[in-house]
């Protein structure tokens, strides 16, 4: 019993996505990937940390990528898991200029989504809010890609996090990246998205 | 000029290796790599991380996958640039398991490193020292790996950092190393990894 409780649990994760899986504008290097891994490793699991969000990333070109980084980084023999977050680009700056419209986004996100639970244990989590001029457009259009994410995710039963509910709602997190650059937050902000996730039943039950 | 002073610069730096460029290890989630971000951050650049450490990366499968996963997230017209370190599984564990000598290491690195500099401004970082039951004969191989690099690097006119003959006589890398899985630290070996590159002419003329 008492040997069980010392024992450590080893677990690889990706996370997968965009800037704000890449934690850009944060000061303190972290994004809230980085501060769920510090909390779950305080709970007693060993946590290999693999950030895999690229700035400007699209569905498209993720629908394309993800497998070929993940597996690379998560052979069978290890315990991996994959936890996705896009959608913000699909829906504004980087997708526009790509052409990028929401039937096709949500074609590579089933996509991605189908073909991934077939090799991992895989959470989603949706697009936080943006504070630029067009915040009020844009976050409609964010808010409908964040409902239609939620259909996608319990239609092939993965769990899914609407954080976009939460964080349009925070002070932080839109004060934050209004004074930053109108999209990301800095450390207070991911702080409080790392809270949101920590929060999680999806996220808890991997750590139990 | 007070202009001037208040534009930030924006880099994107990929650091590309093996496990202790993951950091694997620290419980803080930074490894050595997320420290000499904040700190460069703190002097007033503004700095997208990507971190492409790989458990067990060898040379060999470095050399194959380093461009696709960085000319992915430095495309040409923003200012990127990447760190490379790598060695001690081409030394060891991984590298003896997959038949990786010496002569290939060579010849990987002199591939990888040629290859990056016609693209990107390029710093490498040597492999640092082990703390396992074979750490002796180990760390004799490191440490001849290193002087190999540092003559590759001098070859290429590509800036070289020895970290082993630091931290090899570093009480703070070697006992962390040896009380966690007797190869990587945990906070305070990474801190001092991280000291010794911030120091250093090669990554400070990139700031200054």
């Amino acid at each position: 019993m008492s040997r069980q409780k010392l024992e450590t649990k080893e677990i690889r994760i990706c996370f997968v996505g965009e800037s704000f899986v890449n934690g850009t504008g944060d000061p303190e290097f972290l994004g809230w990937t980085g501060r769920v891994c510090i909390n779950a490793q305080q709970k007693g699991y060993e946590i290999t940390y693999y950030n895999l969000g690229v700035r400007a990333e699209t569905s498209r070109y993720l629908k394309q990528r993800w497998f070929q980084e993940v597996s690379y980084r998560l052979p069978q023999e290890i315990d991996g898991r994959v936890v996705f977050s896009f959608g913000v680009n699909d829906s504004g700056w980087a997708g526009k200029k790509q052409g990028i419209e929401l039937p096709e986004t949500i074609e590579n996100t089933r996509s991605i989504l189908s073909e991934a639970k077939q090799f991992y244990p895989v959470l989603m989590i949706g697009p936080p809010p943006c504070g630029d001029v067009e915040q009020e457009q844009r976050n409609q259009i964010i808010a409908n890609l964040s409902q239609q994410f939620a259909l996608i995710c319990r239609e092939l039963d993965i769990p899914y996090l609407d954080v976009f509910s939460t964080l349009v709602n925070s002070s932080v997190w839109l004060a934050e990246a209004k004074a930053n650059d109108k999209a990301h937050p800095r450390a207070a902000g991911y702080a409080e998205f790392a809270t949101v996730v920590q929060n999680w039943d999806g996220w808890l039950s991997w750590f139990s």
